[in-house]
């Protein structure tokens, strides 16, 4: 039920979704007086999913602390199943914050991890590059830097099938001396654990892309501001190229003969081929849609759920973290390095009873 | 003797400078043996110029407190005609630490100002946006962030003639309960200021090139990397878009028919049309050339330091800050009032002795 067209756009994504994924289930979660009708009209939708009613929804201006108590909602309840081990991911296009907060507290954290990151995909000269935080952590400590890389290198290699990415730590500059004393320590750090190979060292703005590095790791505030400035000025540009191509007649022109290259051009910095930005470091697959995306950008979100349930990312993930070295600076005992496998099971007997299911919290 | 290419495009800016400004009078500050032959090139630039002699220089990669030691390289002694009142501002495409490091020890900062704040031009759909801080501040406090409004709000005034910009202060979403505590105390404080009224509240990174305001205020760290964010994807859209017009033969006429239009949107996300990065809050003007850029960009840094010194930014500053409510947390008890006239007076001075001589350290 959320995203600025909820519920229409998300069964019409799901429909998309689902010929893409053929053997996949979802659970559709929400009102069922608003759903029924739009199922009818997608068929497709309404044979992959199974309807779970709550006439509760999150608005998309409700605080975190707030959304919290909402139990009945179409958020929760979808955050619940996967919880419970009856969908191995939950893709939504609500609210931001509530999300994160209901994951964190109903889904966890995996063992090990501090704070989950937000994750997503950045158009380069080069390709796509991982960005990460974007978001979910305002403020960063060392230890958290190192796991967004950590993170950021399995993302890259699930999602982008890459087999060792290129790591680079968003700074003001690439000399060693600069930023603060966090992202320095972060940068020692690094190069010690077994992901050092791969770090490139620090990058700077204008090198997300430039492709400098497969993945760029940054703290949320920095990483959120980064990514809207980024789609920002990819929209600057296209529309002053559409202002050029109407000035005149013979621009008109230029952009008919031209137009196959340019469709293409647009193709490549399109908002919607980036949507789906991953929590990451959850003991479950979660991916937050833009509000704002259309039918299309939903389902490429629930293509990028599927990348991750289907490539057992989560698994990669806690590799990964059992081979950083002992964490500096512990403020508090949380780390239970006896639990990882207890999760595993956990985590691999949901992958297993519900195949490939996602449930779609509109 | 800064930059990629110093001392050439320093001394041919210096010659379309010279053109744009035929009653400014310039300190050129370095090597006379390479700056003559190049002199000899441009005589419109050697008919402004006075050559101030020095071997000295500070290298690109020189460590700021290394660069503070050498008493006579270029950027130093430019700086030094600044503080001595010999010239009302100084332009340097060279290292950028050093210049922020030498600015604040030699020329000062304003009484009542904590730190100086490195300010630029962005484009946007709406028009020209004035950011910072752009990384002299890697950390600041809400303090930090209300001097800097203020000091936006006059660098727009001055530079853009704007009568009453609209400023906006950076943030993760632009809810009020987002982002930490410093940047909601700063919000909190800008309203109580004179320039309540032209607060906008929390702009979020895609509003920059939206230009939802005038002015927008963030911290050096988030500055330096959403401007060059903003750059490199500029950069990336017009790499896109070179690409899409030499794809095919039809293509090709394409851009040839759409030319016009073409350069005009060119020009708008040019870089050079926003080389000028400026140091707010020093008892002098400071601009920061990019050291990449041509003869043209460094033209326009000099253009901004002209705009700087005719139309009084530093006096129109005093008068902003002077209207602030007193600093809530006062750390250390550099303020201290009663040296403004005193400044006011000295930066007068140089005014009216060197009318608007400015010292360009190559």
């Amino acid at each position: 039920m959320g995203g600025d067209r909820a519920p229409e756009i998300v069964v019409h994504g799901m429909a998309i979704a689902a010929e893409r994924h053929p053997s996949a289930r979802f659970l559709l979660v929400g009102d069922e007086a608003k759903l029924a009708p739009l199922l009818k009209q997608h068929k497709r939708a309404a044979n992959a999913c199974t309807v779970l009613h709550t006439p509760d929804a999150i608005a998309g201006d409700l605080k975190p602390t707030a959304a919290l108590r909402m139990r009945r909602a179409s958020m929760r309840i979808a955050i619940d199943t996967v919880a419970a081990g009856n969908a191995a991911g939950v893709v939504s296009a609500g609210n931001t914050g509530a999300l994160m907060a209901l994951a964190k507290i109903v889904i966890k954290t995996m063992p090990g991890i501090d704070r989950p990151a937000m994750a997503a995909i950045a158009p380069s000269v080069r390709g796509d590059v991982v960005m990460l935080d974007l978001g979910a952590n305002v403020a960063c400590d060392t230890r958290n830097l190192v796991e967004f890389a950590v993170m950021g290198d399995v993302f890259a290699r699930t999602v982008l099938g890459l087999t060792a990415p290129s790591i680079g730590l968003l700074n003001v500059g690439s000399e060693e001396l600069k930023g603060d004393d966090r992202i320095r320590a972060a940068a020692e750090v690094l190069r010690e654990t077994h992901i050092g190979p791969q770090f490139h060292g620090f990058v700077e703005g204008h090198d997300i892309t430039a492709g400098t590095t497969d993945v760029v790791v940054t703290d949320g505030f920095t990483g959120n501001v980064a990514l809207k400035t980024l789609e920002g000025t990819a929209k600057l540009v296209l529309q002053l190229l559409r202002q050029a191509f109407t000035a005149s007649t013979q621009a008109k022109l230029g952009y008919l003969l031209a137009r196959g290259e340019l469709d293409r051009l647009r193709e490549v910095v399109d908002p919607r081929r980036y949507n789906g930005a991953v929590l990451l470091g959850l003991n479950g697959v979660v991916v937050k849609s833009h509000g704002g995306t259309d039918a299309q950008g939903f389902a490429h979100a629930v293509d990028v759920g599927m990348d991750m349930v289907v490539h057992r990312f989560n698994e990669r993930i806690r590799e990964g973290l059992g081979r950083i070295p002992a964490q500096p600076k512990r403020q508090n005992g949380q780390s239970a390095p006896g639990g990882v496998a207890g999760m595993g099971a956990k985590n691999g007997s949901a992958g297993g009873d519900d195949g490939e299911r996602l449930a779609a919290a509109r």
